[in-house]
């Protein structure tokens, strides 16, 4: 049984990656260069992808920076500093990207049905973060909509289904889960803000290392800041 | 008001374009080079772009040969020549690309979230050719749910609407509408076949020439069969 699974390099995406191999599916990751300012998290991508052993890893790439619109495709927005978790929660972040996840799914759509997939793993996540339009349930069971309908596959009855196991876990229950299956963390990339070490102070830093310290562990990604 | 105008560089599009900009829309058209193996249509793109007067042209760059699964991309699949319009439109031809509407329509939202369009018009026909599963409307009211919840705009209440004007007409149709909105024929591109000249053979010549026949028309562009 073949899934695709969409791997970030991240925390999240990694942990999905090992559940889906942990569970037999044959993983087949697919990454995206869109130009992003952690374009580094594509390395870690490749090292979590080798580590757990697919079958095949694709990368695509297309530029988002030539429309802009977030913080982590246009220099000139700053990224949020030092934000409390309460204050992530409040609006729709400026790294918020544009239809993100509507292409990224939509790749995945694409490789899954020319390789003969049944599932599509996305590591999104409702809880924290709840900012973010496209990752949320409702919008998910719309994208599967479209994935039946506008598919040769969905029409001939063979959907492909898309399976996002974190969507409503806690940061900390998702580093349990890592933990349990043998996630490598110090392989994994978060920090959107593109340096050689994870800055510990965008939004995305900041939640990692919160859910780590509230578990009482140490994240063994080093960090600008300590 | 800002409309997003996918722009193939064929019949269909250019027609959608040049109404869309009669109806007064400050048009942003957007093509993809999916390394399609007719990549001469984005001339034809660019030529109809600027004939029309758009605000900007965007050309997005993927490759959709990293898994094929179509005759547009893998070369080892012939394309069909010679069918007749009774046999194109009895099954989902090899032509068709895993995802492809998908893909392209999620670029368009992305860029129309970015500039603040309220449009985005795609030049989709669910009566000829009726075969591609992302050609019709019950497909394209799936995608515009998943727009209005997996977007920042649309979860604002300021969505971005899918409109496909030509979805109900017929390729006659489709031809007389653009002459009376002056399209120029001999600058658009349909030939799936990726020659110096249109082919004449394959399903998208067949279907664009037996339109101008029906109509007593002569489509402008040479052809390699005539």
């Amino acid at each position: 049984m073949k899934a695709v699974v969409l791997c970030s390099g991240g925390l999240d995406s990694s942990t999905v990656l090992y559940q889906a191999k942990a569970q037999g599916w044959e993983c087949y990751a697919i990454s995206f260069d869109y130009q992003q300012r952690h374009r580094r998290e594509l390395e870690s991508a490749g090292a979590i992808a080798s580590s757990v052993g697919v079958v095949e890893h694709q990368t695509v790439r297309f530029d988002l920076r030539k429309w802009g619109g977030s913080a982590l495709t246009d220099n000139s927005i700053d990224l949020p500093e030092s934000r409390s978790l309460a204050e992530m929660a409040t609006s729709i972040p400026v790294t918020y990207v544009p239809a993100r996840n509507t292409i990224f799914l939509s790749f995945a759509l694409s490789y899954a049905e020319a390789i003969g997939a049944s599932r599509i793993y996305i590591g999104v996540n409702a809880l924290d973060y709840s900012g973010y339009p496209d990752c949320r349930s409702d919008y998910l069971q719309a994208m599967q909509q479209a994935f039946r309908l506008g598919t040769k596959q969905g029409r001939e009855g063979e959907e492909i289904e898309i399976v996002a196991p974190l969507i409503d876990l806690k940061k900390t229950e998702i580093v349990q889960l890592g933990n349990k299956l043998g996630v490598p963390w110090q392989k994994t990339w978060s920090c959107y803000a593109g340096g050689e070490v994870a800055c510990g102070v965008c939004d995305s830093c900041r939640l990692r290392l919160a859910a780590f310290e509230e578990l009482g562990l140490t994240d063994p990604l080093p960090y600008a800041t300590r």
